[in-house]
């Protein structure tokens, strides 16, 4: 048995994806930019191990057994082998195993198919050693995972050809380039979403009439805009962009036909939090962007995240005094145990909201990082059977 | 003394007016279209009165003295006085006493203003003689007042002359043309909204990125359409419009910076209702439209009026078993209160939504009304002595 374990980042778009314009290979209706997430707060594992003992394909998610009879995971499987086709990588007739978890909830709608597929086809490609550019493969998969095959600030180009051949992911930035821009994912309580982002992006583009102008023109001028504004680390137009084209995407959403929406009260609610902290300072502090879910994800510069920490607990405060509450990078919470955090005191004044125990159930700090690794064989989630060790 | 009391209808806009070229002169940026709401359930009444024994202009709206030295209402008395000027009238020099009420609560932003101004400037050209289109003095009142000078279906032509002159409304059917058309006002609990229509559509022409493509494309189409399915009678097509602009509207809302919103968690619930009842019946049976708060306003064939009022009880059942929960046209309540209406039960199921008591405050049955009325001298709400009678 030949195997190999990986791990590959969330990513979130400060220019968002939402629209197909080829539904089987996955093509976009506009280029989109987004944040590599490090994998110390998130990220998904993946073994995949390929033997001749294996009698079929298999895959296991998150400890269940899941078919791996979809389109999606059968056009990956199906590109990676063709490429691998002429390579003497000695698996090449094999079938294979395939084991994945996410280190954190895959229903909290965190970009999880993105990390999945984005760890999937990098282990796939280092196991029948593949080189060269795999985006176009993880694109396949789920439109977003493209994104995640790269470390730091990753662009994904629309492309020309209907074959899907430029239509590629590509580093815009390292995740060194830019060590203090750091983020919180704001895990906002509520139902399941009530439609999913293939459906609803499919409903946007047949029925929206504000989305040909979003992707005609709005798009193209913000993403050079925020290309530049990511090289000349400019947090001011970084974050006016970003919220920006996060409520430009919602509004597409607003205006499909049936309209499709995400964000909750606690959603908007963290919206004007944000708007009233930069009101507030006279400068952006702070910056936010939502996917298809009630989930916020803030930008905020390493300086100022106690100060926006100490804010959301005080208008979000946890129901139970959970020591989780804030997770990830930790010298923070030494910081915020103590109460030590110089918040000014008048900011909470300039903020038009009353605290809302659980509206948000948990905070993930982390930072910008790298693309997906080969982990350490001890890693292996598969065991010398090809089963899940656990 | 001499006065007169009018009354003056609420309008609910299917095509919205959202943005203003000229603040002063309150022209929009697009044309709109909306249905007058009946008197009888939802009306504006004044009684404007001169006297040369007044020392000064004075106003009381909803028994409060009111301060008349704003710019808007001085706009509305000079230029009623300018088109007087001429004419022999025997009120010209004289100072006025104004009082104002609305029969439904003012805070629930429930267009009371339309209603207002179009209520005030009626009764001013009645009371000066003034004869001829009012609807341009009622829009420097309030913009969407100009609609509510006119019963039945009323488009405001967006016009193209600086000076506002050709920016008048004008009926496109009357009110006894499609008398099968029902509303129902659903008043949504919620805080007061954030930020009011005047300040949220200045931010939207200076911020939004996709309003320029809404006011030169979008809305134009659409007005041919609406005007043709209100002549035709075509509930299928007047319904799907109705709500792709209120969704269009907000979404321009959304893609304001900072965004403004006024739709929350029970105002999107109520949307969802509705698509699943639509989809239900596979016939739209249902359109909402929201304007600048949380307030549903349904448009609802007569026939389906009993449907859809039992639907809202089951889903947003008041909290206390009050008799005015449905208030309006009373035929409805005999109906409901005998739990006879032919409800299929299985429209129930369909919707994806849990009850949520309370989330409805109440709801006003009415239908499409005439413009405004003259009423009897008994109705003054000024006393002999020029002062409120209550």
């Amino acid at each position: 048995m030949q195997s190999i374990t990986c791990s590959a980042p969330v990513n979130i778009a400060v220019v968002k994806y939402w629209g197909k314009r080829d539904e089987t290979l996955i093509l976009p209706t506009n280029s989109s930019l987004s944040v590599t997430l490090h994998q110390q707060q998130m990220c998904a594992t993946t073994t995949v191990a390929a033997s001749p003992q294996f009698t079929t394909d298999r895959m296991w998610l998150n400890g269940t057994e899941e078919n791996l009879q979809t389109p999606r995971l059968q056009n990956v499987l199906k590109e990676i082998r063709r490429r691998a086709e002429h390579l003497q990588n000695g698996v090449g007739g094999s079938k294979l195993h395939i084991c994945s978890k996410n280190n954190f909830p895959t229903a909290a709608g965190l970009a999880s198919s993105a990390a999945g597929y984005a760890c999937l086809v990098y282990a796939l490609a280092k196991l029948y050693h593949v080189e060269g550019d795999i985006s176009e493969i993880a694109r396949q998969g789920s439109g977003s995972a493209c994104r995640s095959v790269y470390g730091g600030f990753v662009e994904w180009s629309l492309g020309e050809a209907a074959d899907g051949s430029d239509s590629l992911a590509h580093q815009v930035a390292p995740e060194t380039h830019w060590p203090e821009l750091h983020v919180l994912v704001l895990v906002v309580s509520g139902k399941k979403k009530h439609i999913g982002s293939t459906a609803g992006m499919q409903t946007s583009v047949l029925t929206s009439a504000l989305m040909q102008h979003r992707i005609k023109r709005v798009v193209p001028a913000r993403m050079n805009e925020m290309r530049q504004a990511i090289l000349d680390k400019d947090f001011q137009t970084f974050s006016e962009l970003t919220i920006k084209d996060s409520n430009s995407m919602h509004a597409v959403c607003l205006d499909t036909y049936p309209p499709v929406t995400y964000m909750t009260d606690v959603s908007r609610d963290i919206t004007r939090m944000v708007h009233a902290i930069n009101q507030h300072y006279k400068a952006n502090k702070v910056a936010y962007t939502f996917d298809a879910g009630p989930n916020a994800c803030l930008y905020v510069c390493q300086r100022d995240v106690p100060m926006v920490i100490s804010l959301i607990q005080h208008f979000f405060p946890p129901t139970d005094q959970s020591e989780t509450f804030i997770q990830g990078l930790s010298f923070l919470n030494n910081l915020l145990h103590a109460e030590s955090c110089d918040v000014d005191g008048a900011v909470r004044y300039a903020i038009p909201l009353s605290p809302q125990p659980g509206g948000v159930q948990y905070v993930i700090h982390t930072a910008v990082g790298p693309g997906p690794q080969v982990l350490p064989e001890a890693s292996s989630l598969l065991g010398q059977d090809g089963l899940p060790t656990t």
